[in-house]
């Protein structure tokens, strides 16, 4: 059922039974170190480039969703997903491996939020049973597909955030398999959001807008207070695109609670040194398939509201003196 | 209702009542010139790059739709698409102009397939009452995005196709507001398919086994034969792709009538010299919204199968040795 503008409240149940990720080393040292199960013991795996070694975590990822979900690809009507390379290489590759139809999506880091919805309203239409989402990033792929080569030795700025190598993967089912298996219940789809933000490397201003828009959107269009959920996580503003986000929701009358934080803030554990935190395309999918699941699982959280964010430039966007829109996308989940 | 693994056949009615496109003006001397009726004069527009000279194309062909339909962007639920930049930038910026909910797809060229597919399916769902589609492709942004710049004057190879200049874009809706609105009956949605082709410059060759793989599948799924429909058209297999891919079906003990012909084979005269014929996310949807479109208004075809393809690398897969997989969709189309 459409909700104003940008809204659905689903009719059907959207289980989400299964949940896998894979996360590098750093990331496991992090905050979350107690919720990562599967951490890749270094991050060229074996591989020639970067690339394939994304592609690889990404397709160990499935896998392990396979394992736990004690399914087949051929259970699944589809897999959707995507990851920030050119050209989602990392996504079309490992889906050649599953050999079930493909939807492949571009929402930079938000992407796992696009899939999330869009999945959501197959499963709604009544002709797809059961999706696989998943969605991947890789540090060493991206900074060299964003800004520099590794080898270039580049520092860092201070408002930078740090890209997850990471992947998340979860199933979309009308049905409960499983003891524990949470339902999307409701979306706000994003729209594209641009404040005239230019820094490449301060990707968190970026998106903080788009965030506010769709969280301000998500409480008008379904006449909800923050306060309606457990806990509202952004995809990876990280600490300097949270606080933005906070603030440009507070000027518009609407105070945050205490339970709102972002996937990109808590990966890191600020003794790593990565400044603003975590970003990417795996790090709202990875948080969302480790910590909060099992948030959900433990019944300490019973409704969250999960926005994750992307950042649509790409390398020549910047160096063509363009600003850096954003989007956000709104998933309800509720055991 | 699905239909074996692959093919849905909607419940719900999904109409085409608008369709609009833009192209270059090599495109607008080609075979199709007496159907394209919204033409660029010179393919920078203005701009300082291509990159945002196809931006612009893609936002003059949306709003083209709006004025051919009598709509504004306020009517509909949400816009989809992509385009062959490195992360959409094209759809993306495009999005950023409509203030609507958007979702990026990434299928390469097979992406105008796979937005008709996830439109149906959206409307299926009965959340989404209006749905704009759109995708473009510019032969010089893409020249420099897959494999050089033009500025190096490279020389083409004999297996080559021309990545058209070239947008187009359809609504979706679940009513019908134009005296002609032809229906999506039914979608097939492919898989990725990997021949083991390694030649960039060889796009036919690398699509044509996801395109005969989808086909196949198609008629299977939904028990029909070939010649169910009046007319069939691969998205941009070219010439040598388009034979490929009708051997392949061959083998496989179909045969393809002759009103099986692909968008890339027919955009261009073979006096234009563009050896194997077009290319680009912006063929079969230009070619789509013009050419095919009317065919349909003329009563000349009354069922349609669009099968737009897609080839699935980028400029460093290739140099990374990989192959280079496909990707296709079938849509049936009926007046």
């Amino acid at each position: 059922m459409k909700k104003g503008k940008q809204s659905v409240i689903f009719q059907k149940d959207i289980f989400i039974n299964d949940a896998a990720s894979y996360v590098g080393k750093r990331e496991s040292e992090g905050n979350l170190r107690d919720y990562f199960q599967n951490v890749l013991k270094d991050d060229l795996m074996k591989e020639k480039s970067y690339e394939l070694a994304e592609t690889k975590m990404q397709k160990m990822t499935v896998e392990k969703l396979f394992e736990v979900s004690g399914k087949t690809a051929n259970d699944f009507d589809c897999i959707m997903g995507g990851d920030l390379q050119n050209q989602i290489f990392a996504t079309s590759f490992c889906a050649r491996e599953f050999n079930i139809p493909f939807f492949g999506l571009y929402g930079a880091c938000s992407t796992f939020g696009e899939g999330l919805c869009a999945g959501g309203l197959f499963i709604e239409s009544g002709n797809f049973k059961k999706i696989i989402v998943v969605t991947s990033s890789h540090f060493s792929s991206a900074e060299r597909n964003y800004r520099f080569p590794l080898e270039l030795g580049n520092q860092r700025t201070p408002l930078s955030q740090w890209t997850v190598t990471a992947s998340g993967a979860v199933t979309l089912s009308d049905e409960k398999y499983k003891d524990f298996a949470p339902k999307i219940t409701a979306i706000t789809v994003g729209k594209v959001v641009d404040f005239g933000v230019t820094d490449a490397n301060n990707m968190g201003a970026a998106m903080a807008p788009a965030a506010a828009d769709t969280l301000k959107t998500h409480f008008s269009d379904l006449s909800r207070s923050p306060d309606y959920y457990d806990a509202i996580f952004t995809g990876d503003l990280g600490i300097f695109g949270h606080e933005l986000c906070t603030h440009l929701l507070s000027n518009d009358g609407i105070t945050m609670p205490k339970t709102f934080s972002d996937c990109g803030k808590i990966i890191f554990s600020e003794k790593q040194k990565v400044f603003m935190g975590g970003s990417g395309a795996g790090c709202s999918s990875a948080v969302f398939a480790s910590y909060l699941f099992e948030l959900l699982r433990k019944n300490e959280i019973k409704k969250l509201l999960l926005v994750p964010t992307g950042a649509l430039l790409n390398k020549d966007s910047p160096l063509q003196k363009q600003s850096i829109p954003g989007i956000a996308h709104a998933v309800s989940i509720e055991v």
